[in-house]
């Protein structure tokens, strides 16, 4: 390990009690924080995830300090530095460069948590529905995919001259459909098993894999960092050949992972197994220049189809529960605010954006409602509504696009106020349209 | 983050392809390696940790240089950096610099998995037990904590003029008592409920607590430097009331804990509460001069008495069952099994001190069963040989010697084999002696 000049000063004891400090005093700002939004989130019948995600901007930059990412050059607040310093007997100067020092393992925690969610996503995703509802949840969803994300990237590109990658990922980002929100709100109003919530569940499991493909190649696109038309397509068929790959093997090689996990005496047999296939998986998508987080989710899908997800299950949540969290505090914490002040002049442009975001989201995702032909009658606003919010996958969108370092500031800012938005809009639309057709829905079921 | 020079050599997009395969290449190495070698163990009726830590002398410095920890200065195996550095476009020496540079994050991953896993230990402390055996189980843990620590201690000091602090810390290695060897035997031979056997079992709880708590002061004094009587006074009256806080709390504050539980409505509210439990607990000791992985146990201690045992143990579990395995996995990397080549004359020394600390080992546990006084006839042999095996606790407590940097290779080497030796040994002579008195032992129920 490197020793900056501070660090000489101070002797390797207190260095290390100072480190052990930071990293459990870390963990502690992070999960009492995010505990104490989530639980409020819950209260408002909002994602938790949600929760997290402001309570890293409490604690981060735009809040009081008491976590920040080494990238956004702000300094920490100086009596939690002056506090950690006097337990372990160091300068608070010399406990700032071990917090900037160790900050990396925080993040590698954090990437684990995205894995683990994103893992956890495409293992519930029920693909025997997706089959069930067939044509028509696959035309809602294609619709849904492309209309916000063509609006979105033409939008930002030609009307605010956002350059091309930024708006590309924006509009990504507004592909994304978070079934949270509306199954609760299906499931409270009775409104799950009727040809319209089938309907939007089996199209909202498609958007996430369209989703998905499209992030991990523009990810990768950027990464690269030009635009043209060969690496696209290439990445497009390689993105396109892995999920099918994943599918294919959740009917094939689910069988031999059971058959294994029989086999396993030691105890941890479930835990350590699925980690490796998500491993393998995020290594694989890696090595062939796609996102290691598309990995993740094709490990879910691959063991969705395994006897044992009930088990997987139980054992990954408590990794999502810990790591997921570190992971949205963590992007909370590095998003800059100010940029939202309607105060300022210059963050007018931003707020315009912020709100075109918001409208196309919206329109998109509803206009999805009538782009399937249906010889029976059903009701094509529920379904446009019941695809609206971005949730936790917008969520989890946008923080790829914030770890990859694609987006502006402002342009982040404007994605959260479009995930916010649609997220707090559906369910409030969708028990005023419900509540007139409520009857007619009960009576019938799919 | 810094930029070495290598670094700076090739692009973004490459080093950032490399970090996330070298971060999950590790992963796979170390799960497949331990996962291997741990249902060896199972089919051998030893401890799956036991196999973790050959695991990692398999793939670490003594074996293939698959994974070695940059303090151990040995070279990764060049088809493995090349192996990523053809899949990232990147040359070996820059994959070799990735690896260096992330490696912290690696340990501090598997510093949790020791924390979940002392914490796991101290939940899993049956306390009630402990009381019902009472003053028998004390005098028994008391002599077997006492009698190899002092003996170890001082033959080590005297005879073989090792320094005072690796012979102290060996000698409280020393102190362990696995009960997991012990409980399956007496539980195979109908023995579990005698006098003996629960005797034993009470004991062991009790072993632990004294183990850890002269670890931790140590491990403390190691850091501090200097062997003055004043700062062992300090951590040692520390340490007991740090330990006594946690028994009282257990029973006072875990209500609270429940209580507090039972309001929390956002998902993954057990392990997060009884993470911010676990990482507060650690934050104490290591603010006031002890262990942090003292805290982690007497944050399981205190739980202990929660309702909520069995949910808290299910979500931790994962976690043990993910990183305690790197933990262990890392320690075996760093161990350098050649200074035990007897071909070897300068090695000569060191299979010497390991045969002295196996031998004290077991006299000193076998003699804590003539240690009590009983007016009933009991198999003193059976206590003894009950006591002596090492297990996973000795791992553990070699563990935090190896992470502290107090021990030399040829001392580590001698306290494994220590710790194999009475493992082994402790099964076959039990089930030797047992089955002459099984009768005996049926007809003496508790």
């Amino acid at each position: 390990m490197l020793m900056p000049q501070l660090l000489l000063e101070i002797s390797n004891h207190q260095a290390e009690m100072a480190e052990t400090l930071v990293q459990l005093g870390r963990y502690l700002i992070i999960f009492v924080a995010a505990r104490l939004m989530a639980e409020l989130m819950v209260r408002l019948q909002l994602p938790t995830i949600l929760g997290e995600l402001v309570a890293g901007v409490v604690i981060g930059v735009s809040g009081f300090h008491l976590l920040v990412p080494p990238e956004a050059h702000a300094e920490l607040a100086h009596w939690l530095l002056s506090l950690v310093g006097s337990l372990a007997g160091a300068p608070p100067e010399a406990v700032q460069e071990i917090y900037t020092e160790t900050f990396p393992s925080l993040a590698a925690v954090s990437k684990l948590g995205l894995y683990a969610l994103l893992f956890l996503t495409g293992l519930e995703s029920e693909l025997d529905e997706l089959v069930a509802v067939g044509v028509q949840a696959t035309t809602v969803a294609v619709t849904g995919v492309a209309l916000p994300f063509a609006m979105g990237t033409a939008g930002l590109y030609f009307l605010f001259h956002v350059p091309l990658f930024p708006a590309v990922f924006a509009g990504a980002a507004m592909t994304a459909t978070s079934i949270g929100i509306t199954a609760s709100v299906f499931g409270e109003l009775k409104f799950l098993k009727t040809r319209e919530g089938q309907t939007v569940i089996g199209a909202a499991v498609l958007d996430d894999i369209l989703g998905i493909v499209i992030l991990a190649v523009v990810v990768a696109l950027a990464g690269g960092g030009a635009f043209a038309i060969g690496p696209i397509l290439q990445l497009v068929v390689a993105a396109v050949v892995f999920v099918a790959a994943a599918l294919f093997l959740s009917r094939k090689a689910a069988p031999g992972f059971d058959w294994l996990l029989d086999r396993l005496k030691a105890p941890g047999e479930v835990v350590v197994a699925s980690f490796v296939v998500l491993v393998l998986c995020c290594f694989a998508a890696q090595a062939i220049g796609l996102e290691a987080a598309l990995g993740a989710f094709a490990a879910g899908l691959i063991l969705s189809a395994s006897k044992h997800t009930d088990a997987i299950q139980d054992t990954v949540k408590p990794l999502v529960s810990l790591f997921a969290t570190i992971f949205f505090v963590l992007i909370g914490t590095a998003m800059d605010l100010s940029v939202l002040n309607p105060f300022e002049p210059a963050n007018r442009q931003g707020l315009i954006v912020a709100a075109f975001l918001l409208v196309v989201a919206i329109a998109g995702k509803v206009a999805a409602g009538w782009s399937y032909v249906s010889k029976e009658k059903t009701n094509r606003l529920v379904v446009g509504l019941g695809m609206m919010p971005r949730g936790e996958v917008g969520l989890i969108f946008l923080g790829l696009g914030t770890q990859a370092e694609i987006l502006t500031p402002a342009l982040e800012a404007a994605i959260l106020l479009m995930v916010i938005g649609t997220t707090f809009l559906a369910p409030i639309l969708l028990r005023i349209v419900l509540s007139g057709v409520e009857r007619d829905g009960v009576e019938q079921p799919a």
